[in-house]
Order: structure tokens, then C-alpha cells, then sequence
């Protein structure tokens, strides 16, 4: 099954690329790699998971697992919009999830799983990547989540 | 016009590349590609901005931004000291821009242009990079920003 | 003297590599890089220093050292079992140490060096790497240090 099709069955369109806010651009290749700028997660054109995670903020594990889902999808989509098609995707590298983190809060993996999950379902074993999860003290626009990504495409 | 001349233009005179401050180096290459390690905004030896940027520190965005813009120097230098000319450099694949947050300071992405708009003036299309932006919670010897950076050479 | 040996000379023996908390892999080559997941300082399966680094926290710089190595130690483990042995590793490329800091805690770098100083002493120059250190406001599991690789194996 192509990934787009695996998309659609999960029920997942993926938007529009977003257009970089500032003098940068949302994927480089390199050789094999291809890097993609830092995700927010933004639906629709706003962000929608905002503010700190964990007891002492307003956004719970579980939110926070969504909106780093949701930075996956709009990776996705700058990868897409970079290679025609996401079948020409070999391997996830690495993502680097960076959760805004509040005071005590030490569950960075579990909301990382948020969007290792969802690469392994959409990917299978190209979705298997290494990765970084981090507790962030703020992020741009006070997003709760901000994911870096590194694929390699096929030769 | 070659970037030396282009750095000319600008007024920017490169530093010498900076001695690293323990058991590592200031550039590592494989393959094409050029990692370069954390460069603060240090200038004739001293850093020039310290303390954490926003409302809630004593760093306005726009001297993070020139904080960023003095790593973005000080990391060419490294990269001219590997290189011996800049005009080896095909591609700025990705930066990272790290901000010393202080409370509720969410406009990384302002001070990461700092970095991202000399970058694109000094290299054009060249200087076109993703971009990750991030507030930390501390960053070494209270330096305002710290930047990354993964360059491609010409092969 | 093969690096195996090397790491008996130096009184350490590597774990066995620490299977990871979620849908990812704990090294995932593409060309002659490996990326490897980032590594907490955990020994005979649990973490041995948590908490923040520096005077408002309760870990002190020469401990986190020694955590910041432990890490290291790790993330050699599991390139080991990638690689079947560390000889074929060419050059250690990049290190990320993200120290679990308190409040006005500016010794990230000395920090770094725990892995830095152990990774030199063990490859020679082929450890020289390119390193950022940064200072995380909360970490995985409460970790005191989280370290991120990336290698060049030989071809």
C-alpha cells in the first residue's frame, strides 16, 4: 500500500506545506538526507496545542501527545511537498522532539511516542528512527510541542 | 562575487575560529557534509551577550538577534579555518538557534532571524537553510544564544 | 590496540544496549552515518544521577561529568551492537549533552567534558567531535544529563 494510501485509510490529509516565517526553507537535501525545518503543531493555520506540559501547565500528557502527532503530519507534509510523493521516503533518521516543558515534568518520552507511534504506523519499518526527547523551558509561539526531523530518501 | 568580497561588503571582518574549550573541535567533516560545533556570541575574545533575552531578562529580541548574527560569524570563521574559502559552501542545511529564555519569552523565531537573514545576505539561495529555534532554560557561561550548524561543501 | 581493548584497559565494560521506551531504535544508519538515540545515564538498568545540576540543584558538576560519560558509555553500547565492534567506527562526528539545569547553572561545557575527555581517551582523534552543550530545563525520567551521537562508520 503506498503511504498515501496508508494516510487516507488512517483518516489524515495532510495540509498545505506551511511557508516558513522567516529567511529559511522547510526541507534541504543533502546527498541521501533530507532535513526539515522545526514543526509546530498548527491546523488550519493556527497553532492549537499552546502553554506548558504537565501538572504545573495546562496541557496534559495526552494533549501533548497530539500535538507532537501533529508536528509529524506537517513534517510530512513538508516532505511531500519536497518529494512528489512520500514513497520515496526510505527511512525515518531521527526526530528530535522538544516539549515545552513545565516545572517537574519528566515524561518527554511518553509525548515523544505521540508522533514515534504514528510514524511507525504510517511508515512500518521506515518509520523506525532514533530519537532525542527534550524538555524545553519556552518554545516559538508558546507551542507545546516543536519536532525536528531528519529522513533519508530513496537514491 | 566571491563571499569574502560579499563579507567585505557587509563590513564583517572574521574573527580567527576560536579555540574550542576542552576534548573537541570546532568542525568535524563526513562526506560532503561539515557539522560545526556550538558557537556563542563571542567577540574579540569576550562574550558580548549574556543573560536571557525577553520581558523577564535583561536581553531585548533585537540584541538576541545580533547575538545570533555574531554566532552565525563566528561559526563561518570555523568554517573558513576547515575550508580555507567559504566559497566551498553549496549549501546551509540547517541551523539551530538556541535562546536563553527567560520567562514566557516565545519569539525565538524573531531572534533566530538574526542568523537566517545574514546568512541569506552573505550566501543567496546558498544561504537558504531549515531552521530549528528553541528556548532553553540555561545556556554555557550565560551566553544570550547558542547556534548549530550543518553546512554542505562542494565535492 | 583495538578499541575493545582499549575500554578493558580503562576498567569498562559496556552494557548491554538498553532497549527503548517506545515505537524507535537505539541507532539507525544511512550512508556512513549512524545517528543514536539519545542516552540517559542509566547502569544496571536504572538511572543513576537525576535532578537539576549546579547550587539549586542536588547534582554537582563533577557528577554530572560522570553521568555525562555514563551516557556516552551507552550510546557506545549501542553502536556496538550495531556495528558488532566500535573498531569500524571512523570518527565520532557530532555530540548533543543536554544538562538537566538550575537556575543560573553556566557550566554546560564542563559538563560536556565527561564525554568528551572519555571519548577522546578511548578513539584517539577519531573522537574528536563537534559538540554542543545546552541546558535543558527538564529532562527524560528526571536524568541529571541526556546525550545525542552521531558517527561515521568506515566504509
Amino acid at each position: 500500500m503506498s503511504i498515501d494510501n496508508k494516510l487516507q485509510e488512517l483518516g489524515i490529509t495532510l495540509p498545505e506545506a506551511a511557508a516558513p516565517a522567516g529567511a529559511y526553507v522547510p526541507t534541504v537535501a543533502t546527498g541521501d538526507l533530507i532535513f526539515v525545518s522545526g514543526q509546530l503543531p498548527i491546523k488550519d493555520g493556527k497553532i492549537t496545542y499552546t502553554d506548558k506540559v504537565g501538572d504545573n501547565g495546562s496541557v496534559t500528557t495526552e494533549q501533548a501527545q497530539e500535538a507532537a502527532k501533529l508536528c509529524a503530519i506537517n513534517g510530512l507534509a513538508a516532505l511531500k511537498a519536497h518529494l512528489g510523493t512520500l514513497d520515496n521516503i526510505k527511512q525515518i533518521v531521527r526526530i528530535e522532539v522538544y516539549v515545552n516543558s513545565s516545572q517537574g515534568f519528566t515524561d518527554q518520552a511518553l509525548v515523544a511516542n505521540g508522533a514515534s507511534n504514528f510514524l511507525k504506523e504510517v511508515f512500518g519499518d521506515a518509520g523506525l528512527h532514533t530519537r532525542l526527547a527534550l524538555g524545553l523551558a519556552e518554545l516559538p509561539l508558546n507551542a507545546a510541542v516543536e519536532l525536528g526531523m531528519i529522513v533519508e530518501k530513496q537514491s
